[in-house]
């Protein structure tokens, strides 16, 4: 893989998914945006290159972002992330797809309602099939600190059986800002998916407005 | 309730019930250390007292230490939280029972494996009955750093469907030198239970001794 591989995102009209390719742009990842709408997809597009005109970032349709991206990235609500993969799932097939999806299940969103499966990364590697390299991440931090010109006080716990992409994965995540743990397999994902429900109830029984979690007893990683 | 009410240790003998009992005998709280040997309960108390002369500490069999504590703390492996809890469950009733369970299963402890029930938590207000009090907390703190006489660089996260007694519960975790949040109903335990199994992953993989976890964006609460 280039040292700069082309990130398509998945949902990239979302907050998460817009706060990451702003990210990743900044830092001179190529970038494609992908919509259900290729149209939205392509306005999320022009938008993002207007803000950082030195950036390559192209906007288009799910399935045809995730088959011109060399890593994916899916940023959609758990309510979407069943039919997201199955439109992407035949683009996929030997490459990197990073899973963001929290299984919220609104109303009681600070409630952990972990799947039958375990978690939602276990769902998507069921869904997308053992010939893609299936990683989460992202699950905790709060999309609204993305956009922000400073460093995320929020770690990312990274999460994959395939230990080669979970690591490209772990360096990605330090290319976007934040410090990446490289955190188990992907069943080990449960914890930080049922993690964001309690942020969230942080969030409000506390008044903070985007909570994020520190990994601490580690004075060799810099903190 | 007596603002220093009687804290039972049940498992009171290994690494966690030890470091807590040692924290809050030294913060003023008598202490009960329960055993399955009374013996050993009573030997624990004995080496505690010894180091906090000042401390009212005494130990016993694990249900006369229920019955003698206004509040019961249970630390003991996973693989006897049930048989510990049916000895006590006849000495919870109408008391505050912290459950510390995490659902490690060796050899496997830094895979995550939450019990069909949901979380440890869930298990223990089962076994406990509807008129027991259940709270959980101190899933992710080191036992080690616990006899350490400074801070914990480790925050608890404390889950319980009754509120008065997750307060309650709450200030017991700050008494003990440590910043609590109250993080949600029993079944979000899952998420701080299922942390430790990835904090034991982190430990291996980068060589920290003993990492834990903090919440960020808290200005409000000192950090």
């Amino acid at each position: 893989m280039d040292e700069r591989p082309t990130i398509a995102i998945i949902g990239g009209t979302g907050d998460l998914g817009g706060g990451l390719a702003w990210r990743w742009a900044r830092a001179g990842y190529p970038i494609v945006i992908g919509s259900r709408s290729a149209e939205k997809g392509a306005a999320a597009a022009a938008e993002l290159s207007a803000s950082l005109p030195a950036a390559s970032v192209t906007g288009t349709g799910n399935a045809e972002a995730a088959r011109a991206g060399d890593v994916v990235v899916v940023t959609v609500p758990f309510a979407h992330q069943t039919p997201t993969l199955e439109a992407i799932a035949g683009e996929c097939g030997g490459k990197i797809v990073v899973d963001t999806t929290v299984p919220l299940i609104p109303p009681k969103v600070a409630r952990v309602q972990l799947p039958p499966a375990g978690c939602a990364a276990l769902i998507a590697q069921r869904l997308l099939g053992e010939g893609t390299r299936v990683v989460s991440a992202f699950h905790n931090v709060g999309a609204q600190h993305l956009r922000e010109d400073h460093e995320v006080d929020c770690d990312v716990l990274v999460f994959g059986d395939d230990l080669e992409a979970r690591a490209e994965v772990a360096r990605l995540v330090e290319a976007a800002g934040m410090l990446a743990w490289e955190a188990g397999p992907l069943a080990n994902s449960a914890a930080a998916e049922a993690l964001t429900s309690v942020l969230i109830g942080i969030n409000k029984r506390y008044g903070i407005p985007g909570a994020g979690v520190r990994i601490t007893g580690t004075p060799t990683r810099g903190r």
